[in-house]
């Protein structure tokens, strides 16, 4: 298990393309995880969400970001190890001014499902909630997909901004 | 697995500040759980919840409450090492009891979803059911959460303590 | 891991009492099991249906019956081992002789939630099916629960039977 | 663990009978995973299903399809070692040329949920999605089954199956 020990910066992407920034738990997976007796032990992610950024991956730059210290090895091996992207871990307290740092929010698009989620969503240039999202989020996004998270959202999102941009 | 063989007493909580007493399985989790040939294994924790209590720590007490003696090392795991609260085994007969004797009822905020929470979930100041509970806990709580056991019911129910007291 | 090689008789129930048997999957359980390469491993089991059959077993025998020959052993380690109740491995092909050989049906109230159970809820004193039964079993029912299973159909149904007899 | 390396040929099934190609996932299973940071180690089946293929396939070729390659193992100890059928496993990108090549389409029965399936469920002779499939497949297929895949889709397809050919 090989865990951050502080933020780590993802590579800069202020170039000619617009990234796409995922916060992973309740939007790539149900929002749910699976605890035995030695702790966090799985999440469960969806069938179609993949699908989705394959499509896009050629001309958005495709960056994931999660909160979760307990279960960062599992969205590591998933995000990282398994479907070859960046992924930061970044508390919700410091998530705003990360976001801020690290991106240029004009060419940001951002997903989020949490009630921390809410403020990114809006300095973003195209915030998305998936369906099944905090109504924090959902108040906050200019977009909310028809499916939940772990039923297709982020392949939902994924066709959205290809067809806007 | 460290198991108590009685009923754990919670320290004091009969200060100026109000108590939030959580039952575990159907509020914190889905209420269900995964059963191998080896016997219960896992219980599924949802995402937002632990947002919820972080926002109220520092203005009520929070404290959990488990009926399932089989579940008990992985609620442990959850509540008490990975988050840090206290817990307390206490079956469903001796529950309503239990309550009475350890807890000031006029400052207690009770979250419950089983038949047998009816009569806690009444007595106290303020009755809080997860939108997917038994009809018996919703017809006594005082305040339905708009979301569901393992999917933000006890976030909701954080913010409507936050917004009433 | 102890499987039965043939259908096991259940202990003779043509008492004064009547008799509650239940089909566990999609009853006791949602129906729904966890794949690994090595096979059925986990299924998945509700919060609230333990409490509803300790109200009824003074007054009603209750037992199981699965058709689940590759998930036994953890049909057996709930129902059996956990629970302490009385299971019966019959494939859904002989299920109905089985149940009009070993219980008296004037006596007998079913709940079964499969495409094989319609029958059985027909031929019974008292048939139930869980409200995400299949329609076949949902049509040949006397009374169909309001939860679905997993999710407190059999405490549905034991308070249905306290209510009737 | 046993991979192909390479796409497997499917029996030549061009006789007299009609063939039900069945995409697994999605559709036998609900489409989700659970992730542990060792990867991919759990996909969740339903109850019904089994049932509605034992119906079928005296009459009817049953195989079955996946373009999951991190899950395989699973899916064939489910669908072959444990159901007795075949399985392909063939990407989504060349699964449209290999369904052409594979199967008299004018005897094919195709099921399948996602994106991708679109094409071969419009130029197969009848075409199945499961009620929560993609709308891209929905729009595509003859037949949306009234349960969802993991709770009856396609044992829903198998009934419509014998009362139409």
């Amino acid at each position: 298990m090989n865990r951050p020990t502080v933020t780590e910066g993802v590579a800069d992407t202020r170039d000619e393309f617009m990234t796409f920034l995922i916060d992973v738990d309740g939007v790539m997976t149900t929002g749910q995880f699976l605890y035995s007796e030695d702790g966090k032990e799985y999440k469960v992610f969806g069938a179609h969400d993949s699908d989705g950024i394959k499509l896009l991956r050629d001309r958005v730059n495709v960056a994931f970001i999660t909160a979760d210290w307990r279960g960062y090895a599992i969205t590591e091996k998933r995000i990282v190890t398994d479907m070859g992207y960046e992924l930061s871990y970044v508390p919700e307290e410091t998530r705003q001014g990360y976001v801020a740092q690290n991106f240029d929010v004009d060419k940001l698009i951002y997903m989020g499902d949490g009630y921390h989620d809410a403020p990114i969503l809006r300095m973003c240039l195209f915030g998305i909630a998936p369906a099944n999202a905090r109504k924090e989020a959902k108040g906050a996004a200019d977009y909310i997909t028809e499916s939940a998270s772990g039923e297709g959202a982020v392949l939902d999102a994924c066709l959205e901004i290809l067809r806007r941009y």
